[in-house]
């Protein structure tokens, strides 16, 4: 269902809700406006919150904020979000789509919570595939979810609701889960942002299981910015769920040169020539500037991709529902039921070989995955009708999973971005995959390519927001202020880089500082105050790049006498760590502090007319 | 079987072997002398190489050492060993104990490989609980092996022959397999040191599989430092083993103040007194020592110890096995055949819930051990005789795995070392237990262990060496060169140790550097040649600690101007990260170089007599 033009909010990305409470707008309106707009005729919904609930988290929004003191200390201070109905949220019933397996959960889902205590509020449960089993979005008594680009297709599961709502802008994000896809194909099928985190890295603790040892919570958001910082907020190991892994600091080695991705050397498209045409479009127009595209063998993922359907992980699906479906099957969505029920005739030892088989085909997917940047896939091969899948629901279902399946038993963490339109107007979607805890590598990527193939927000029509916000820092990683050869595009940029550090930020140091060119011409050296000859300084150009944490034992090896790395102070009165000098380091070199910087320097030098005179050092 | 005393090399650690050679000995002699002294009528042998064969292992080192150049890039050159008959070497039949499976492998097991590129020299192949099924070191048609101590008594298995060698001084050094303890209880009985890796930090290509997603190579060794040595060849990734690991540069806080062990607050003896009073007088041998032993809940251990053998795991080895069964069970040991027969009938479903209970215990267990240095254990609870075993093999073997089985599944590592003798003259095998890659952390604390429980080498008489090789710089590790408030002892130490540093080294600067007091007077600044007011420089103490990578950025973001991290140069001529100073640390500062190092400069302060003259600063 569509909404009035009248609603301010519809579409709104995180920064336009923050900059809506920045400038004076109160919860009480915008969100009574928003959830007055919805509507439980809408497939999406399951459950919506009653307007008492809206007015209680109202008040503990206040309360919220009288604590914290300021609005920016709650980045989500009043944002609205969904949750898929296999994830409890407190005084709303859980269902997973079965209304016979409804219960009231007393506590927040552990992410919920998270998201809860950053000022966000729960709107209500959105639909999906009961217990999650399936991709379609149509496996589900409150009725099959349509696309929000057009009604005859499918939304794609099973976060269907969560990702309808997105696309429509009625929520500017949503909750789903990933156990084979559910958060990456209904992504791709309503053009927004699906991360498929990292297994372990968002708490599962609240959530219906699936498979208990593959799934994720999965985060959908109209931008890549958006996504990054939801993700910053709700992921943390968590001692309560057993699956929950501490994040860890992986220096993943990039090549070095243009951003390489890996393609399919063979593609699947089970007859969808529109989704064939987009995909080659969208390398042709990343080839075209600059990415460089590498084809890849694909068997080893889609081996594994069938082994998550065909193999012992279905049991998985059992043993988590072997008690309701004794007594309940007839109650069941008849395809969901009768894929669960089949497990049932497997046994250890094959559920131990199929075990193996995934070790060694993750180990040859790794490897694969070593020398890229990321592998770059359509999130899905087709993009089917209700009719179609309907004709013929599990194999449907079954091709829909190509792509994706494969992601968790090879623990890849991925991301689903808008990838263009395809001739008939439905869109595309592009899956980034990465291996575990390189997320935050993927987004920045994301942010590149979603930057060369622009397009609108989601389904609704309002154009992406022109000035993207800046990189976040990643969790493991610290900041690095760098001076002198450094420097983007210098000639030991290359260190950081290869270790994993991205550019933060352009800034300058605090105004005590004096530059020196070392002796041997080469390097710079930043000397704080006092210490000088010339008492006065000055605020010297610098970068702050992130480096992954587990990255700075090798980049100090790599530093050679007499620089190091210290506290720098920058302009804003921030103390950060970055490279600083010995004494030794001052002996024949030159004080270039009135350049303002290395690279007005080596401009300079290069400017022979200007190598004398101009700055008396 | 014991040899005759002439035969020099009895008992000698890998120290005494480099020692022989470096003195000139010959492979041919000592190697030739070694072998001829075994005999397969020793129960720890199933095979053992020709002369021939022998004739062209010291033509290979010959090779070896033209290519290296010298002794030193071989740290095994010559060493001789014994490889458990479930690990292939080349040339040699592999039986897991079951002559029908015999097959002769063509290619080393990657471990072997390894460990005969750093020059050592394969033996024999040692017996084994068949298909390493079993902690007994009885379930073998080639004879069960006796304790090295008292014939009456098992030797402890299923790594039966590599133990009872290593304990008898034939072989410096052992190979063996741990899925349930097998590298643990034969160590823990014959009084010689059992690693039992980490997961995956050792390959296991080449090695039959019995729980393929448990199994681990083990090393046993005479001393900590031996097993140490070896452990740092043998470790690293193989592609080519689904199960490999690349080790994890974690960093586990330790407790400050004294060593801090847990130990179970219920222990179980099976009714053995001798190994309860053993223990008991390890602990409070340790207690006296000033070793803080807390009690732990092993409820959890004890639940997880008790799903290996009664789980699905068992479905592993029916996984692993079932084709050979199918056709041999009736020439199979028939304990080991009923045990793995019985693992059919274990569906899919069940393997999931048990692995979902292993990962709830297992993340209970890593929480226990998270305030610990180690978890301290018995390695067995009891030391059963040959008869004992035969009466009632299933439920006494099922006793020995009280303190072992829950190890793999809850991915720690773990070392059984020495722990003294009980009241009948028979060894206490201790077991020190930590999480994933912690194993060179327990290695330096089992080093401090056997220092404070001094006994003999293995069952050889011989006394324990004097002076203990120095610590390893562990992998993932980096030097940190420390000079002031950083030093042993010091204010600022404890920023190394929480991060998991450990002291290497004590030495000194290169002799171009001067040392200053800071204005503040509390921290030195170490500073390098030319740059000084005086020319001339000193040799400054320093201490060299071993500090995780992961542990850099947050040990640097600690220290605060005008110190930070940079290339000290060592006296020796090395080059290694430590500590450094900006120009501006100068001023005001106080040169102390004439102390030679800031504890002679404190220690001077302190007594206010000196702080006037004796140094002219």
């Amino acid at each position: 269902m569509w909404l009035s033009a009248r609603m301010q909010s519809l579409g709104w990305t995180l920064q336009e809700w923050q900059d809506a409470y920045g400038a004076g707008q109160q919860p009480e309106q915008l969100l009574g406006e928003l959830l007055r707009a919805q509507s439980l005729d809408d497939a999406a919904w399951i459950s919506l919150i009653e307007p008492a609930t809206l007015a209680a988290e109202c008040a503990r929004l206040q309360n919220l904020l009288a604590e914290a003191g300021n609005l920016a200390a709650l980045p989500l201070y009043g944002v609205p979000f969904a949750v898929k109905d296999n994830i409890d949220v407190a005084g709303l019933p859980t269902t997973a789509a079965c209304p016979t397996y409804r219960y009231l959960p007393t506590e927040d889902a552990a992410v919920v919570a998270r998201l809860r205590a950053a000022g966000a509020v729960v709107l209500g449960k959105s639909n999906l595939d009961q217990f999650a089993t399936g991709l379609v979005g149509t496996r589900t008594p409150y009725g099959a979810v349509p696309n929000s680009f057009d009604p005859h297709y499918i939304c794609g599961g099973s976060s269907a609701g969560s990702a309808s709502l997105v696309a429509r802008g009625l929520v500017p994000f949503a909750l789903g889960t990933d156990t084979a896809g559910s958060g990456r194909i209904p992504a791709g099928f309503n053009n927004i942002v699906g991360w498929k985190p990292t297994r372990g890295a968002i708490s599962c603790r609240g959530v219906v299981p699936a498979c208990k040892s593959l799934d994720c919570v999965s985060l959908f958001a109209l931008t890549v910015s958006d996504a990054e910082q939801l993700a910053l907020i709700v992921y943390g190991e968590d001692a309560a769920d057993p699956f929950s892994r501490a994040s860890q600091a992986v220096v993943m080695p990039r090549p070095l040169g243009p951003l390489t991705l890996g393609v399919p050397a063979a593609l699947a498209w089970f007859g969808d020539a529109a989704q064939r045409q987009a995909f080659e479009a969208a390398c042709a127009a990343l080839a075209e500037q600059g990415v460089h595209l590498v084809a890849v063998d694909y068997q080893p993922c889609a081996e594994l991709a069938h082994l998550l359907y065909e193999g012992p992980w279905l049991a998985e699906r059992h043993a988590a529902l072997a008690a309701f479906l004794a007594g309940h099957a007839d109650e069941m969505d008849p395809v969901v039921a009768g894929i669960i029920a089949q497990a049932d005739r497997l046994s250890a030892s094959e559920a131990f070989s199929a075990e193996y088989r995934r070790q060694a085909l993750k180990a040859r997917i790794q490897h694969h995955l070593a020398g890229l940047d990321a592998l770059l896939l359509p999130t899905a091969p087709r993009l089917p009708t209700l009719a179609q899948v309907a004709a013929d629901p599990v194999a449907v279902n079954s091709q829909l999973g190509h792509y994706c399946n494969w992601v968790n038993l090879a623990d890849c963490c991925a991301l689903s971005v808008p990838g263009g339109f395809r001739a008939d107007g439905l869109p595309l979607g592009l899956t980034l995959v990465a291996t575990a805890w390189q997320e935050w590598a993927l987004a920045r990527l994301a942010r590149q390519l979603t930057g060369l193939l622009p397009g609108p927000l989601g389904a609704t029509g309002r154009p992406v927001p022109s000035q993207p916000l800046a990189p976040v820092l990643a969790p493991d990683h610290q900041i690095l202020a760098v001076v002198g050869a450094h420097l983007e595009g210098q000639p030991l940029n290359h260190q950081v880089t290869e270790l994993g550090g991205y550019l933060l930020e352009r800034t300058s140091s605090a105004p005590h500082y004096r530059l020196y060119a070392l002796a041997d011409g080469r390097r710079p050296a930043l000397v704080a105050g006092r210490a000088l000859p010339v008492a006065s300084g000055s605020a010297i150009e610098l970068e702050l790049w992130a480096l992954p944490k587990a990255a700075w034992a090798d980049l100090l090896a790599q530093v050679s006498a007499p620089l190091g790395l210290g506290t720098v102070q920058l302009a804003d009165g921030r103390r950060v760590a970055g490279f600083i000098c010995e004494p030794v380091a001052l002996e024949g070199a030159r004080d270039i502090t009135a350049y303002g910087g290395w690279r007005a320097y080596l401009a300079a030098q290069s400017q022979p007319e200007q190598r004398q005179g101009r700055v008396a050092c």
